[in-house]
């Protein structure tokens, strides 16, 4: 068995897989694709993933993309520990709070996103960065509205991470990134905490990438 | 079994999960929440789902959110036919180009997003209008990629729909609200023609729902 990831350092989404991975002690190699260098357009790479966009996933020669997909994948394929647990109603639960940030947050800060902001509307650093912090921050008070809603439980679904709690982290992480402060949002907080004592989730941290720029 | 959609006419993912109740002959009642007047936000709703979003299904009296996650769910609970394959790479395609349109393209159009470019950066109607057409035609141009490295087939895994077509569909239906050209994009042209032919698609397209407005 022969795992690749093509990520970025700093991408979200290759975050979560790279999670996943240490989760399941699946030993890879990434490759690193330079996303704000534009990297992602390379010919070379537009055979990989014709969506230009990180993460890949490369098992045995096939190749699987983007995050929750390549995640549910391994999943199947390697089942311990679950990321996604057994129970349909659970299985839900589980997929809506990633698709959180997956699909309502992340995506509304990525490279190119921030890119056009500034082409479509000549917006300046500060405002792309006030952008970014904006959604970061619905995110975060969308997961802690979430979370409350719930009895609480060290992860989401209970003693041990799942897919959400990678993404929930991971929205931590933007946080990060745009000078969030978390505290603001006491359940997110505590669980990424949680998250972030776990080597999975601390090693996969953009900040502890080779390619991490100050 | 009891079946109600929390949706609105206008709302790509409830369209989504419209398409995936209508494949399955699940019979459902729609209840609408107006996203333009901001309905999402009243404490009732709220109280229905945290993320102030569209769709909400509650299937005998529990909630399941997010469009995809509630498309799994369906699927696991009635499988026939089947919108998620049974092999795990075939699984992983269709999640992938699932999200080309769920996380990478729809989310940068919804309201809320065209709410706040006119607030961060002060867009008129046609720049956030330009903002809406970009992203559209930049999820088409993905799929029309994507169709082009597998060999042709009717639907995206083969005779019949799946979670793949239903995004793809919604896409065009995003091209359709924006006055997109989708001729220019041949292979996504003709598929979504094969999937508006059939009826549970071409009912569930925002122009069809009752409070369609021109």
């Amino acid at each position: 068995m022969a795992l690749q990831l093509y990520g970025f350092w700093r991408s979200n989404a290759a975050f979560r897989v790279r999670v996943a991975l240490a989760l399941k002690r699946l030993p890879y190699e990434e490759i690193g694709v330079d996303l704000l260098a534009g990297r992602q357009f390379d010919a070379a790479y537009a055979e990989v993933n014709a969506g230009h966009m990180v993460p890949t996933l490369v098992h045995d020669g096939h190749r699987v993309f983007q995050s929750l997909a390549i995640i549910e994948y391994l999943d199947e394929l390697y089942p311990e520990p679950r990321l996604v647990p057994g129970d349909a109603k659970d299985r839900a639960h589980v997929r809506a709070l990633a698709s959180v940030s997956a699909a309502d947050s992340h995506p509304l800060v990525v490279p190119r996103v921030r890119k056009h902001l500034a082409q479509a509307f000549g917006a300046d650093k500060e405002s792309i960065e006030a952008w970014c912090r904006h959604w970061g921050e619905e995110g975060l008070a969308t997961y802690e509205r979430m979370l409350g809603q719930r009895p609480a439980s060290p992860f989401v679904m209970g003693d041990t991470p799942t897919l959400a709690d990678i993404c929930i982290a991971g929205q931590v992480v933007i946080a990060d990134l745009y000078g969030i402060d978390v505290s603001a949002f006491g359940r997110v907080a505590a669980l990424s905490e949680r998250c972030f004592a776990l080597p999975a989730f601390a090693d996969a941290h953009p900040k502890r990438q080779p390619g991490f720029l100050a």
